[in-house]
């Protein structure tokens, strides 16, 4: 995996803001477990309300982990008045979502000036043991001097 | 757009009550409102809880809607005793997700035997006027002889 | 299908020029059939040359066509400085491409002030039925003040 | 990367042999030049006949290379009477294919019994040095005791 530099130093506190600023992710229950310049960890504990019709995690919130680890990932790298928006999303759903919970990991493959691509991997979780559920490829656009959000 | 005939007489019946068993659809609050064979349509009023960072709908519950209405539009194409899975999906987000509710819109492209390619369009709805802020193609698989699920 | 107002009035002419500096079009001998607003037709007749192992087109020539039919119906929707690139392309290959030639028949179904999002259909034709054989969804990107090549 | 157990012990030979028979691949002037269980690495040296119109290699010739390599790493792992064809196909192009030739590196993600995931990347190579232009992800299917054309 590549090594990058963010060019805002204060990016984990800024990333850490917004994601707390998404009603969807504590609505979800999801938790930002990890960042480092260039990639990002969401975990997310199973509940019925999550779920699709056999009980598995919805291949929505499996979807919905995969872009925002791999947004997050792209936005440790942006600068302090930067905003990112995702272009496109493609996720490969490879095995059911099943386990405690969901761990989904995401890193830039390339940050280029205006566009960034990323890849996430999405885990379930069960006893320890990690199975690959989604793996998801996607692009993500820099808003040069955009505010991220009410407060940022 | 292309016209089936479902191979299940009782599909209607089939897909609202396995789109009933999904816990996730319920929690979000989104509503199956139309089903002809090969399309779906699925609302989502606007709460803060599906929000993003800007106060838009979140990116994950676009992809949630489109996923769903082009999965159940190929679901409504299944026999009595077929199940269907996601094999992949790519969304592109082409404004935020803004208005009173979304609506998801969802259509076969092509039933193959095993594989089936759909399509579907999100549309945020303010004051009556629809807003294009999603669109995606995805690929379904059609499991023969599987359960939908517990009570199906 | 939406209606679009090109910007250069000389559309149709830059289209075909950019076109036709492209060696790998002639190449393969494809040609380009229809243009409007929006919307771009390119043919290609079978020739060994394009095949896979079981003589029918190869992927490769059918994803070539669908990325070249959806940039170039976003190309003429282009002001006469402006350049184009892809930035990602999404195909489904349906069924196997098969026929005297196949036609690729691409549209913009947003143009964005920086990103298009567009759509195209490829066919095999033979005897004048056409089947479909792959439909993608892909993503450009207007470089503005960008000359198209050495010629533009 | 995964490590992977070849079904066919005679699949290198296999694979090849495929290869060859892809009449655009030799039309293109690709060679295959590495193979490993589920993996496999294509190169193409540069011709003014592959280019698009600012004298890069054509997206189509990138996208063509990452669909072979993908695929190709892929029927590594196919039994001796399996054949294969691509579902579909995701490319994102990071910057212009440049270079006295490309080569492109594909690997298996998750082999399925029906369905398999893999990844490959595209580089640009210009007096050793490599330079990503092209990163794919997409979807295969095995079909059982199909042949893989007519002289498998």
């Amino acid at each position: 995996m590549a090594e990058f530099t963010p060019r805002n130093p204060g990016f984990a506190e800024r990333t850490r803001s917004s994601f707390a600023r998404q009603g969807f992710m504590s609505y979800l229950g999801a938790e930002l477990t990890a960042l480092t310049p260039g990639a990002c960890e969401i975990r997310l504990p199973y509940r019925d309300e999550l779920s699709q019709q056999h009980r598995y995690f919805h291949g929505g919130v499996i979807g919905t982990l995969a872009d925002n680890a791999g947004g997050y990932a792209a936005f440790t790298l942006m600068g302090k008045d930067d905003s990112i928006l995702t272009v496109e999303f493609k996720l490969n759903i490879v095995a059911p979502g099943e386990g405690e919970f969901l761990v989904a990991r995401g890193h830039v493959v390339r940050a280029g000036r205006t566009l960034s691509v990323c890849r996430s991997d999405v885990f379930g979780v069960d006893g320890g043991v990690e199975t690959l559920c989604g793996t998801a490829q996607m692009t993500l656009m820099r808003l040069a001097d955009r505010s991220d959000g009410p407060a940022d």
